[in-house]
């Protein structure tokens, strides 16, 4: 990335909402940062500039064949106020992978990760301090060239925006209802499921929508080939503790890999408790249920963390997972997480960066 | 959908492209089609107004989500000034269809087919009339609501921008050179295969980009659990002659229903040639390209009509079709469809709508 981070202030600030009523990734803070990319030229003219509506002609290839990836991290702010990121490189490596698969050039990740903590800086007034809530930071990239072929786009933006988010699940941390997908499929061994990129998304609503008429708040995928191995959660990785060990599907290509889920898998190797990343089918699941071995599930990711299941729905087998209650492994893992992310904790694995 | 068709001129109209290098999808038209969608209210606010670039917000759901679907169609210029479409209502059904698996909803047929007659009919001069030419009419549907939650946007935007295009393939009716994918997978059941959506297009670059330096110009896929069965081809559906008869993959519910397939099919039935549609595996059709059987192969779709393939490579087989030259089947089917198209032949099938 060539050239100076410029910086446009808005000249009048927006009003900030009720920090008490947030929800997710419904508003915006005032400014948003933008690096364009052409080739023959890379990305270049890093700006933090207003938070703005953008211009696009109807012809971009975002539109039509959805060359797009993007991100998900989020900034707290300490007692002392002072403000932590984390792992973000771990985000921006992902980003980069996400890029290969979707055939976006390659981004400078010091960069613009330096060019994030520029905006982070500037909006800092942004992050919410109540117990959950966060400032939750969403990179992305779309392809921009106006042409109709299918091929990859000449001309990419490169842009973040934050959002001052409350808890994820309106339910905050109350165990979830999850219902076994057996009809769509989220990913395949040789598509996109490792990537994180919008039509995974896209492709994936329908079977929200579907489950949620059923009374259940999201679905637990299954591999595309069998319909039998479980694979993740809407946008969370899966972890069940059975019989005193953990375990949790391994990254077999159509999964994305977590930065919580590997945040997890490390603390639970500290604690010495068992944790083994393997195939996982949903009918080991089930019998673990049956046998009494099944003693927690939670879905692990950045906007909840750690969200218990206390019910799966597999066809017409309902499994009550530790009578319905968020687990004592679960509690343990979300206090730790959380209390290192905004600094309550002590950091023993270096994750948080600190934004000056 | 509500209330009249607007229409708002352009005051200066945009120079006309050299037709005879038109390219695919490079030159837009002066004038597009917009219709939105707000929950609640309903598609509303019809309006052919300037091609012009479009603002969004950047939390736009597209942007992140993919929720978005598109169609693909032709506008043709007959030797005596009559404007016709090629089954217009096909793709529109279509696109309902692709509604439906993204949770978008669904649009009135009728009302968005005669707002695009009226488009069309504005824009006639931009039909280019030398052969293999055409008004590419693009269709396409975006989530517009600014908001980070994964889930069905309340917002929409429906456009449709047409762009004057010469052949698809640079070569022309040349045979194309076709790599048998046997890593990458574009589609699986229980996907969005079956529909005309962002992802699965964004999914396929990289496979193409890799066959290119192979020295291929596109993949052919096979099916997502066994990697063995025929799909389709980039943007086209595939059909295979051997031993006289035609073979093409069933739709199984990971491949389009091509609006050029079934036209095909129907032609094929006419002439008194048996077509079956059916599970084809790979295997089988380098079986019959070793006994000598295997007479022609061909892409068929909107954009190309008919693209002969001159060779397959499946690993390290390579097979030469007809003598790496346009089959007589294909040559009189691409003949009998661009001659209805653009009413040089009679169309017994009432396959094209006049535009007044
Ligand atoms: C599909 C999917 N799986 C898993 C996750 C969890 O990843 P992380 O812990 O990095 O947020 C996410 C969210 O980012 C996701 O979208
Ligand atoms: C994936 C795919 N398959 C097949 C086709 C051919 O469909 P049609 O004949 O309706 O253009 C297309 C193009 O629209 C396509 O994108």
């Amino acid at each position: 990335m060539e050239g100076q981070l410029k910086i446009e202030r808005r000249e009048v600030l927006k009003e900030k909402p009720d920090f008490s009523r947030l929800g997710f990734g419904q508003y915006f803070t005032d400014h948003m940062l933008i690096i364009d990319y052409k080739e023959g030229k890379g990305w270049h003219d890093a700006r933090i500039v207003p938070y703005a509506p953008i211009t696009l002609d109807p012809a971009a290839m975002v539109f039509h064949y959805g060359q797009t990836v993007f991100e998900g991290l989020k900034a707290f702010k300490t007692t002392d106020n002072r403000v932590l990121l984390f792992r973000p490189e771990k985000n921006f490596a992902r980003l980069n992978r996400s890029n290969d698969r979707l055939t976006i050039p390659q981004i400078d990740e010091e960069q613009v990760l330096e060019a994030l903590k520029a905006l982070i800086s500037l909006e800092k007034d942004w992050i919410p301090t109540e117990p959950g809530t966060s400032l939750y930071i969403r990179p992305f990239i779309i392809a921009t060239e106006p042409c109709l072929g299918v091929r990859a786009s000449h001309e990419y933006k490169l842009m973040v925006i934050l959002s001052p988010v409350g808890a994820y699940y309106a339910e905050g941390l109350e165990p979830v209802h999850i219902n076994v997908e057996s009809k769509y499929v989220r990913a395949v061994r040789g598509g996109t499921g490792a990537a994180k990129t919008a039509g995974n998304y896209a492709s994936s609503i329908k079977a929200q929508v579907e489950a949620k008429e059923s009374g259940y708040s999201q679905v637990l995928w299954l591999d595309g080939i069998e319909q039998r191995y479980i694979e993740e959660v809407g946008s969370m990785n899966v972890f069940f503790k059975i019989d005193g060990q953990v375990l949790t599907p391994e990254l077999n290509g159509s999964i994305l890999d977590g930065v919580t889920r590997d945040s997890i898998i490390t603390l639970l190797k500290e604690w010495g408790i068992p944790v083994v990343e393997r195939k996982l089918s949903i009918e080991e699941l089930h019998e673990a249920y049956q046998n009494g071995t099944f003693e927690e599930a939670f879905g692990t990711g950045t906007a909840a963390v750690i969200s218990p299941i206390g019910e799966l729905n597999w066809l017409n087998h309902k499994m009550i997972i530790n009578d319905g209650k968020i687990g004592e492994l679960s509690q343990k893992l979300y206090d730790t997480i959380t209390g290192i992310q905004t600094g309550k904790l002590a950091d023993p694995f270096h994750w948080v960066v600190e934004v000056n």
